[in-house]
């Protein structure tokens, strides 16, 4: 009998050294809300996103190819860029065709330490698009990498119940001998028909809702809304 | 009205230089079983126990002061030292009045790096002394951390239901904004009746039982078995 893939849940950046991840997909997870709004920009029809790490290369990047720029800091649109982080932002009439330069802090830092790392292949996944996710990593038949984008390296509950559903759904097609991922699905499964009022729980919660972004945050932990896959190709995030 | 102290969870030493613990009181929890067996050993009337890093040191310091040597590697007593890791080998009968050196790997180590990053406190956590552990942070009114020694940096279960356990004994003396705290919490309100299959799914129970360590590690998750409060003062672990 073949040996099945393995899975592995890493639940901060600052531990994805631990981990070999060179023959492995890696998956980003950032539920609120960078890889919501990537999987949502795609649906929609975003020719591509380039996710980068500064402000400035945002800017630049967005002035030589036109794309449109993108990023907040304190739930506010950064100074310079013309878009905020919220999917709700990214509809068809005004995404379709268009490049989106999107910067972001945790996604975005998690995605560069995964490349640098020798990431096989990277993907990006949240609730919108969980059913494209789990259907690719289990046709892939490779060793999976859960990578939590976390909160300025600590641990986010969002991210981990995010791995959670995917455990969930495709465990029995991997090998799976890591607490982090036992503790994201058993979360999960304990609060997946209490979503609305658990996220309400989470520290984002509490830093993102004071800004008003309730709709957006109940629509980050919604399966499905957004099911495409977006992958990574010589620095673009892509509908693959 | 007084603010409360702040708690955190800390779930890997990889991440605990991502918090101020100047002014806290960090517990060091090793529940497989470092600090099981600390607890233990002081209940049974240990003098004192000195947690060292290397094997050579914990020889050295043996020799100096005629203690016992204590230390295991893949669950068999390490070679120059005279005692294991398990809280069995130390009734009372054997242990009171004396010594104990004790290498371990995780917890020691996250010990250290709470002595370097300058905490205000430091005692250690385990089921055995959990009603301890718990009066005495209520008690002192600071901050606390509960810090997850893990293993070899990668989270564990068993540690965090040890945090959970304490959170949910005392959460209302503190101001808890920690998605670790939460999850923590939640996993172990959902688990604690079936902790004895529950703790049978970790990647430590695999690790240990096939060692015939079972009893061990029901013992280690059975709470107040060795209700003392282990202190660290001066390089040695005391009853408080």
């Amino acid at each position: 009998m073949l040996q099945k893939p393995a899975l592995h849940t890493v639940l901060s950046p600052k531990l994805l050294s631990l981990y070999d991840i060179s023959n492995s997909v890696v998956v980003i997870i950032d539920v609120f809300r960078a890889t919501s709004t990537i999987a949502t920009a795609l649906y929609n029809g975003a020719s591509r996103i380039i996710p980068v790490a500064e402000v400035q290369q945002c800017i630049e990047i967005g002035k030589k190819l036109g794309g449109i720029t993108a990023g907040e800091r304190d739930g506010k649109v950064i100074e310079g860029l013309s878009h905020g982080n919220s999917p709700a932002e990214y509809p068809r009439s005004f995404i379709q065709g268009k490049t989106l330069v999107l910067t972001t802090t945790n996604g975005t830092k998690l995605l560069h330490m995964a490349l640098n790392n020798g990431a096989s292949e990277i993907i990006t996944g949240s609730f919108p698009n969980l059913s494209a996710v789990c259907d690719h990593l289990v046709a892939s038949k490779k060793n999976v990498i859960l990578g939590c984008s976390a909160w300025k390296d600590r641990f986010n509950l969002e991210d981990s119940l995010f791995a959670g559903a995917v455990i969930q759904r495709i465990q029995e097609h991997f090998t799976i001998h890591c607490d982090s991922s036992l503790m994201a699905s058993e979360l999960y499964l304990a609060q997946k028909d209490n979503m609305a009022n658990f996220i309400r729980k989470t520290t984002h919660w509490h830093r993102l809702a004071t800004y008003g972004l309730e709709k957006d945050l109940e629509y980050c932990v919604t399966p499905d809304q957004a099911n495409i896959l977006p992958i990574y190709r010589n620095g673009d995030l892509v509908a693959k």
